[in-house]
């Protein structure tokens, strides 16, 4: 005994969503059956609307609807410096933080063997090209602090030695608010071994 | 700053949906970003399908494509007896149970005087109609067991005062698998005003 045939459609696409279950589908497709009809229109017009509309920035790789991006073309940030983060949505997290006040480089991906994903599967040789043609003075490099987002760090130091760009990463450490007695081993460490005189 | 409109207005749009907070809805945002352009186009169109092709039966109000629906044309079921519930969602559940054994009303609804829904709004007059057109011997009130469930079937027990038809509810009790500590004082009171001889 299943639904109609459209209502089972709708809850096996939904189901296809991360993190959503038969359960949360249903319950998502019934909402969805209730609500007004220029609702779903309209949720269905923006779901194809981000594969018409949206496209990658020529020069950072963001998200935009238009090429170069927005922040690229925004004349009030620092031209000298780059954040490398792994995908727009860390891009946004930076963003939160120092409004207007970076350019970034978004590689979309990290390096991971073990997915057979290498360093010319992210951007990475067009972040190269571009501290050259910019003239880049630093880079701050933002991956994650795990195996993946170091490795990929590293091997951007590698290709850029011996080139003028001062390569920085972010730190890592006990978060503002977090207490040393929930704090991991690792995240002990690093607090530690990049200890700052008071 | 803001992703692009297209992506925030989907942001937007998917935060509709109950349960869904602007992280989760971020996240499903940045997954149907990196879907295929095919399963973009299914999922839109299993939307707009819902609205398009279903209807509510005309003699059960059970969604269906077909009118009347396949639960009522199916000639296995026990033509005497209506299993009387508020969603088609409930429905399922009963089916889960017993398949293909009982037919249906589905009221869409409960009385719910603080919500402003009476008798009126919900197919509580079809009901009686029904019962006397199609000759129906015993109607079980599957309700949910709370105050609006139980004034709905109370009220359904009035209206058809005099009437032949026999009115049952289902039981409330301490779930199969479930452990007496662990029940609810409520639940304990039902399942002890309503124990039986062993």
């Amino acid at each position: 005994m299943y639904y109609p045939e459209p209502i089972e459609n709708l809850i096996i696409n939904l189901m296809k969503l991360p993190g959503i279950g038969r359960k949360t589908a249903t319950r998502l497709a019934f909402f969805l059956l209730n609500s007004d009809e220029s609702y779903i229109s309209e949720l269905s017009r923006s779901l194809t609307d981000i594969k018409d509309k949206i496209r990658l920035c020529s020069v950072c790789y963001n998200l935009t609807e238009k090429d170069p991006c927005q922040i690229c073309s925004d004349e009030r940030r620092d031209r000298d410096t780059l954040c490398v983060v792994e995908e727009p949505s860390h891009m946004m997290v930076i963003e939160a933080s120092y409004p207007n006040r970076y350019r970034y480089h978004i590689l979309h991906g990290v390096i991971n063997p073990l997915d057979g994903i290498g360093p010319d599967d992210i951007h990475i040789n067009e972040l190269k090209l571009r501290i050259e043609k910019e003239n880049i003075k630093e880079i701050i490099v933002a991956t994650n602090p795990n195996i993946e987002g170091n490795t990929t760090a590293h091997y951007i130091s590698e290709i850029l030695k011996g080139s003028q760009v001062r390569i920085t990463r972010i730190a890592f450490g006990i978060p503002i608010g977090g207490d040393i007695i929930y704090t991991d081993s690792q995240t002990i460490k690093s607090s530690i071994e990049n200890r700052k005189d008071l």
